[in-house]
């Protein structure tokens, strides 16, 4: 049984904590969110499926009368600055963290500085980091990767992430501007609300690990449209208007595109599917019928990236830097927990 | 440039050779084999393309000679007993030691004790071991296992490798005994001869890294039968001759199936492809459309590994405690080079 340290109790922490707690791998010992919401109440109070009474603390005060840790969780942000003071206490009193974190990833893209710093603050104490996800961190990184094993050769690389977000929450749906008009679709892109993050975390740690020399990169984002009038968790959609959003990230090696990652998810999308293309020998086809949901998945491979961080040496690490993993159950990480 | 030591020259050996260079990853520094067809020739000799003029030598004599090794690539046999020794000598002196051995991929299985010894001499001398190759190594095993690390839960994992063999070289039509009558067929599955090795390891590998205690196993093998008179490259099959092999892997745990692996090769075979299919939550179903070949794949996964492992600590490893990889390029695995 894994003692962990739960910190942001938003959406998907909620959901970590029960998954945690319902797959029998183990219990919060100490969780933390800084929203006023939160004061005064237990874990429990907040996934009642958990029956946990530890208290959400604002501040990390009480951490260090917890006892054994054997890795803490942080899903607050996707912006690694937000993060980096947390990131920064836990390291210090060596803990393994796992964070859903998008910039994390690969956060030497946009926090070269600061991922040195964390690096270096891991390796002093013996704490280990790393960023993962469902995406970033898994159908646009590290399973293509992974594909690629049996390659001989790999002249480009394309993934599809296809999403109908009919069956999403809707906090997705509003995050992909579904409902929206193109006014006020174009408004909050620019405003920087309205995106994925991770399309450039993805492509940098595709191409270093593939050896190709990033030249330039690029990440495009644009409305895809209702072809039809739409239902949605929002209300009604209107053909015509924004049903939801439509990513490219791509890169350039050798003056040619070797890297390109579609990603679309949209209310009523057609066809949705993950995907794998790599032109070269041999050529790679893979296709995860009917795809991955994000919400189930992105809980599990936090959970799941546990044991195999705390089997790596201390640092900052990548999902090509610890051991390839699958889903862990109380049994397999037994061998890895400290209590 | 990675400095290569060659162990077996046969046809795996001899494309492993020809891809290290055509690929630009390194070169041979010195070859062995023990077939007496080989002596007084050079690599050259029999690999052409890579103009190498580093004698095929019967013992390792020389080994000690030729200045700084990389990794050691050991394609002789299926059996672990048969490599033991060329392993001990290349564990002795710290050697990163890549194998295509089917036994090595989970050695536990059949060899205990000599995968004890062989770990202890790894750890002993700062070497490093590891069996690989598309199946077992990565297709049945490696693979499934990465694709469950977005998985809540696994319920069971069923994998199906089902391969057309008109495209295959003669020695493989050869062993999944393309054209003989159910007589023959029967007397070549007595002799061992006819059986593709590693389903036992793969069942085992998956099995401890889902965390499922196998409680039975076992390995089903029946042949194919020609539907229709077929042309192979061993000449025509007949209707009702035998076309190829069927092989089924199963595990249970928890008194059920828990995982089953599908292994199908023969002349004519339709739909040929690789898949997984995990019961659990999410549902996965993952195909690669038209399979992965064999040959390119082991070849390229063999050389892939090489880098990852040097990566990891001394010791016996598996494919799920090495970093998750992809297809090598001379400018990826430069950082992992001695020279």
């Amino acid at each position: 049984m894994l003692r962990i340290v739960q910190v942001g109790l938003g959406p998907l922490g909620q959901r970590v904590v029960a998954d945690l707690h319902a797959r029998g791998l183990g219990e919060v010992v100490a969780a933390f969110d800084v929203a006023s919401e939160f004061e005064g109440h237990t874990v429990g109070d907040l996934v009642p499926s958990t029956g946990s009474r530890v208290p959400v603390a604002k501040g990390f005060a009480s951490l260090d009368s917890v006892g054994a840790v054997d890795a803490a969780l942080v899903t607050t942000s996707s912006d690694l600055g937000v993060c980096a003071r947390d990131l920064r206490e836990l390291l210090r009193r060596g803990h393994t963290v796992v964070s859903s974190c998008e910039e994390l990833c690969w956060p030497w893209l946009r926090h070269r500085a600061l991922a040195e710093e964390l690096d270096r603050l891991a390796k002093q104490h013996g704490g280990r980091l790393l960023g993962t996800g469902v995406n970033p961190g898994f159908l646009m990184d590290a399973f293509p990767l992974a594909a690629t094993a049996i390659s001989r050769t790999v002249r480009s690389v394309r993934v599809e992430r296809w999403q109908d977000a009919s069956i999403r929450r809707i906090p997705f749906q509003r995050k992909i501007g579904a409902g929206l008009d193109d006014r006020h679709f174009a408004e909050q892109v620019a405003a920087g609300t309205l995106r994925h993050v991770g399309l450039g975390e993805s492509l940098h740690l595709l191409a270093d690990r593939l050896g190709f020399a990033i030249e330039r990169w690029s990440e495009d984002l644009a409305p895809i449209h209702a072809t039809r009038d739409l239902d949605s968790s929002l209300g009604p959609i209107a053909r015509g208007r924004v049903a939801g959003v439509h990513q490219v990230g791509r890169a350039f090696s050798e003056g040619r595109e070797v890297l390109t990652l579609d990603f679309r998810a949209a209310v009523g999308l057609e066809h949705p599917h993950d995907r794998v293309v790599v032109d070269g020998e041999p050529p790679i086809d893979l296709v995860w019928k009917g795809g991955v949901p994000g919400d189930v998945a992105t809980s599990a491979i936090l959970l799941n990236a546990v044991g195999p961080l705390r089997a790596a040496t201390p640092g900052l690490h990548t999902m090509a830097t610890i051991p390839l993993f699958g889903c862990a159950r109380g049994r397999s990480l037994a061998a890895s927990a400290s209590s």
